[in-house]
């Protein structure tokens, strides 16, 4: 299991992982858009060769997307290993994946490469000190694209400089609750940070969880683009600790009444959507947090919100299932994983 | 416990009691409307004197309404063994009752006698034949109003005659879930038959149990009365039977679905309303009909329907609830009674 499913790190009861990538591409190579099968096997090779497919890359599982199925696509963007775009567009594209899960780096998405750490709560610089350091040994091998003035090129303008995008994962079921959250979520996009759905751009914001990032990758160093974060998100923690507190100082009984009904639902139903599992999911979390629910390790929370999506499900049954197949197999593993205590 | 309460009694996973009701009253006595506190007490003098105490009414508990606090009234009516018509404006109003609850007598309600027995499951003709074995008893000592032509007096003209009102407790979820309810209880009403909620006339059809009784008091005997009551009930049966199975063979998993989320909510909810409960208390009977629970004695659901009212809330916590405390005492008497086991 990833290192960030297991839980823990520090204000892990709000923030579920800390997320840093960096966008890097190859000096003198045409960006991955304009390259064909050949010219995109030519910049993976660059940067997997012998040496560090033996060095750099020892402990790292390769994926080439042109062998790899679509459900088992799926299940790497399902456990944020790899993005919607290089699983469904990847033709030419790669995956290199740490065994724990921590680092994943795709060859040929948008960028030539993109390295990502994750760490469970929040631990925004621990994880830009170890995507640096990937950066660094992927550096000592590569010429990367670079200008003086502008910094790191990138397909997208919106990446040029740094090329760094940090993010956190973050549950706000207390302001959402308390109706707090559009206001938190508006002052959040005014200092120019975005905000994006459990699995990045343009998906939903379900069961309260929501992934928020930087904006800015030009005039900027790596240090404040992460400082600032950390700021934003150490102030997000506290309203949201303060929003949980007022609930149960003015409606104990309210919040274990939600609480204890998901947790019925969740052990009980013989079937049930993706949707209502992240919506259930989320009451269940908030429960675990407060204490209202013992001894529910948070890693097998998180273990539900990624391995019963539809993939990760249909990996496990090893079977493909049509919808109201998958909801029933998805309610049998989740009362598997949540009443295993 | 009742005996209707204990559950069993043939067809009880549909019919939940068999409930038999005669008006009498005295010869040459003002009906109750026209008594006044001196002269209902004489009433009630004739029919309970210290020969019948000790005799026809050996084992019953009488309780005078002036004497009887709210609480304890609607605990009553709650249990079915009086009307809500008695425990409202009862000043001048009695109630006998007997220890097994099989038999309720109320005094000075709308007649001067009315004589109630309750059986579980479908047993009319049982009910009636208890019924009618107390009303010779109580004949033997007092005179009845009564005319050759139309039978027994009462104080509404639609008892007049027989004076029996013979009714079924029934619960149709299938015809619910299936759509065919409206049908059913159109047919019902169509042959002469009233259909009313689980607490009488006026009273809403809520968690899917209708009480079904016969009109007509005149021009009918008693045993055509039963006997009618009867078969339509056994028409009633088969097609509740019916619905059930065609819902279970097409649709078995989203009727366990249902049947496990209605368990899951009542056995974990910290706060639920009394309407919320009869909901899923349904769906928990028809999960035990089908053999989806198991081991849930049919008592237990019976327990849940009338113990866990408001009165009988408040008595059982000995102190005046209001809504929201009413509410999270209830789900813990819920939680209590279904995790006996």
């Amino acid at each position: 299991m990833s290192n960030w499913i297991m839980g823990g790190g520090p204000s892990n009861h709000i923030i579920l992982s800390s997320r840093v990538r960096l966008a890097r591409n190859l000096a003198n190579t045409p960006f991955p858009l304009m390259l064909n099968k050949t010219s995109g096997a030519d910049v993976i090779e660059k940067i997997y060769d012998e040496d560090t497919k033996n060095n750099i890359f020892k402990d790292y599982k390769f994926y080439d997307m042109q062998d790899t199925g679509f459900v088992d696509r799926y299940v790497l963007v399902e456990r944020h290993l790899i993005s919607p775009n290089l699983a469904n567009h990847g033709s030419i594209g790669a995956a290199l994946i740490s065994q724990d899960e921590k680092v994943s780096i795709m060859l040929n998405e948008e960028d030539h490469i993109r390295i990502q750490t994750v760490l469970p709560g929040l631990q925004l610089k621990e994880a830009w000190t170890e995507a640096s350091a990937i950066d660094d040994k992927i550096e000592s091998k590569v010429d990367y694209a670079f200008d003086e003035r502008l910094g790191y090129l990138t397909s997208c303008p919106t990446n040029v400089g740094t090329g760094l995008r940090a993010s956190i994962m973050v549950h706000l079921p207390g302001l959402n609750i308390s109706s707090n959250i559009n206001k938190i979520l508006n002052a959040v996009t005014q200092v120019g940070l975005t905000i994006r759905g459990i699995y990045g751009e343009g998906t939903e914001f379900i069961g309260n969880i929501f992934q928020i990032s930087n904006q800015i990758t030009l005039g900027r160093s790596e240090e404040e683009t992460i400082d600032n974060l950390t700021g934003i998100t150490e102030q997000i923690i506290d309203k949201e600790k303060e929003a949980r507190s007022i609930l149960l100082k003015s409606n104990k009984m309210l919040l274990e009444d939600r609480v204890w009904r998901a947790w019925g639902i969740m052990t009980n139903a013989r079937s049930i959507s993706g949707q209502e599992s992240m919506k259930l999911l989320s009451e269940i979390r908030l429960g675990v947090d407060l204490g209202v629910l013992e001894n529910i390790p948070i890693s097998i929370l998180n273990e539900i919100m990624v391995d019963t999506n539809n993939a990760s499900l249909q990996k496990r049954i090893g079977t493909e299932l049509n919808t109201p197949d998958r909801d029933i197999i998805r309610a049998e593993e989740i009362r598997k994983l949540l009443l295993q205590q």
